[in-house]
């Protein structure tokens, strides 16, 4: 289940109530992923850019903007500044994860190839910074540069950690407080800043944004073993075919006995998996309670992002806010 | 011939006037390239900054900073930014070119792999904008993060030219003006800019940078033919196998007659190469004069960097600046 098709949307509330400011969000950014001298770079751009991604990041800061009372026109520019970091990302992860599959379409290293991938990757990356920079807010500057550096060391964070049994639950978090949470945190809190709200407020926001992060990736690796449902779908297993450690098994590991440490050790280090291994790993995992753990930890992480927002004053966007945390960890059933 | 290698040497002048200055550089690279939680970014950025690379462009930030009389902290920060920009967009590049060896050495992405450099290069890029950020000028950021537009533009579009033999000067100076002049003449600017020197200074000093690195690029680009040595060493022909239309085989190809069409379509069109065709296409050069006309351009982008220099006041460093825009193109001879 995707966060499209669920009964209750937060989403879309949010989404209509800041669909003007998404509008120019939207504009701004076609207006500059276009490449006066490379038409590559729009083509790739667009591609990933306009294939209906959920725009859950630019949401975000424009939410922060608007609830601390924003009247400017800057929390456009972050907007479309934390959306061009996340395709950058993107772009570069799929070439990372040599993936071909992104949001249902060919990914853009399997249409075109790795190298406009890396290099629009970059160019995406630049143009990130000059938006933030016409902001002439040398705070925003600091977070959202922090948030680039975050990043990137999650990700080769993530890179060392696979296929290594000794990933434990601190590592794990680390990764993807960098891969996924940082920049969740890095576009409420700079929505907050440009508004120039009161530091408890900008702080709130910013711890919001990080659990929510966290929360929404937790729920994407417990979606990868097909969450709670015992049937094995088509999405299911991509993790454990890539070997990587996320929360269900390192939790799994943990509680492992010799005969399975052997299985664990056979299926993820030495990457030897055979038919049926990943009915036997969702086994162990359901033996040992792993899928339930991990849910009941994206639960606490939602929990904590609410609490944040208590700190803020009350308003719709709040409230929407708050349901969007629910709703990130209600995709499992 | 390397720039290491040759009698005169304004490179090392520029060193050792700047030795105090550069220390502090190396000192805060090394410092900003750790990372706590990742230890392959510090040993992937380490195999490329500590391979005794020359260091030509943060000199150039110091150089321009010194002479503009700058006492300030910042020129280290920014030096240091420019190098760490270098080093994220040569990790990408031999990624992009499959190289495998950089500076007489295995490339990182053949002793890692290709994912940590592009990770590690991100990570880098990310580092760069917070060292700028830390200087606390909005011009200078503007600047670099235009810089860093510009350099991957002008990747992606060496990435679409090559093997089009519609290819032409115009598109040739576009690419090398963003792959090599643009983090030249951002070096350079921002220098100045850091100094506070005044507005018809500053210009010199882009334009400087500009023209030095387009002189640098085509006597790269020269050189990668053998300069105008008859002799095929063992650097020759890269550019060749690899397809890439450089100012000698544009200017061949505009000259070229039927038959000699027909043989630039085979070997960079269709990259149909057998042996003998590198020689034979250095026989064209040689038959229409492309490497002697090469040259010429060069000398004259080095003329032009030097009537730049002219706009600023005198000083040692103006004079060591002007003899590397020499060195630069006496690398061919």
């Amino acid at each position: 289940m995707s966060l499209d098709d669920a009964a209750t949307k937060p989403h879309d509330r949010l989404a209509e109530h800041l669909a003007a400011d998404m509008e120019r969000v939207n504009l701004l950014i076609r207006d500059r992923m276009a490449s006066q001298h490379a038409p590559r770079i729009p083509e790739v751009t667009a591609h990933l850019v306009e294939a209906g991604g959920k725009r859950l990041r630019p949401m975000l800061t424009l939410a922060a903007a608007r609830m601390c009372g924003y009247g400017g026109p800057y929390h456009v520019h972050l907007a479309a500044t934390v959306e061009f970091i996340h395709t950058a990302t993107l772009l570069h992860d799929d070439v990372v994860d040599e993936s071909t599959q992104r949001r249902g379409r060919p990914t853009a290293n399997l249409l075109w190839d790795n190298k406009s991938s890396v290099l629009v990757g970059d160019y995406l990356f630049a143009r990130s910074f000059q938006l933030m920079t016409e902001t002439g807010s040398m705070r925003v500057m600091g977070i959202l540069s922090n948030a680039s550096a975050v990043i990137a060391e999650g990700e080769v964070l993530q890179l060392t950690a696979a296929q290594d049994l000794a990933t434990d639950e601190g590592v794990y978090l680390q990764v993807i407080r960098g891969k996924t949470a940082a920049l969740f945190s890095a576009a409420t809190e700079v929505g907050g800043v440009i508004a120039g709200a009161p530091e408890d407020q900008v702080q709130a926001l910013h711890a919001y944004g990080d659990a929510l992060g966290i929360a929404f990736q937790i729920v994407d690796d417990l979606l990868d073993y097909g969450g709670l449902s015992e049937v094995i779908g088509k999405n299911t297993g991509d993790d454990f075919r890539e070997r990587k450690l996320t929360l269900p098994v390192i939790k799994a590991v943990a509680l492992a006995d010799a005969e399975e440490r052997a299985f664990w050790v056979r299926v993820i280090e030495k990457g030897d998996q055979r038919e049926g291994d990943l009915q036997q790993a969702l086994a162990l995992m359901q033996k040992h309670g792993t899928l339930q753990a991990t849910r009941a930890e994206a639960l606490d992480w939602a929990a904590k992002a609410k609490a944040a927002l208590t700190a803020l004053p009350p308003h719709p966007l709040r409230e929407m806010l708050a349901d969007l945390a629910d709703y990130v960890v209600a995709r499992v059933s």
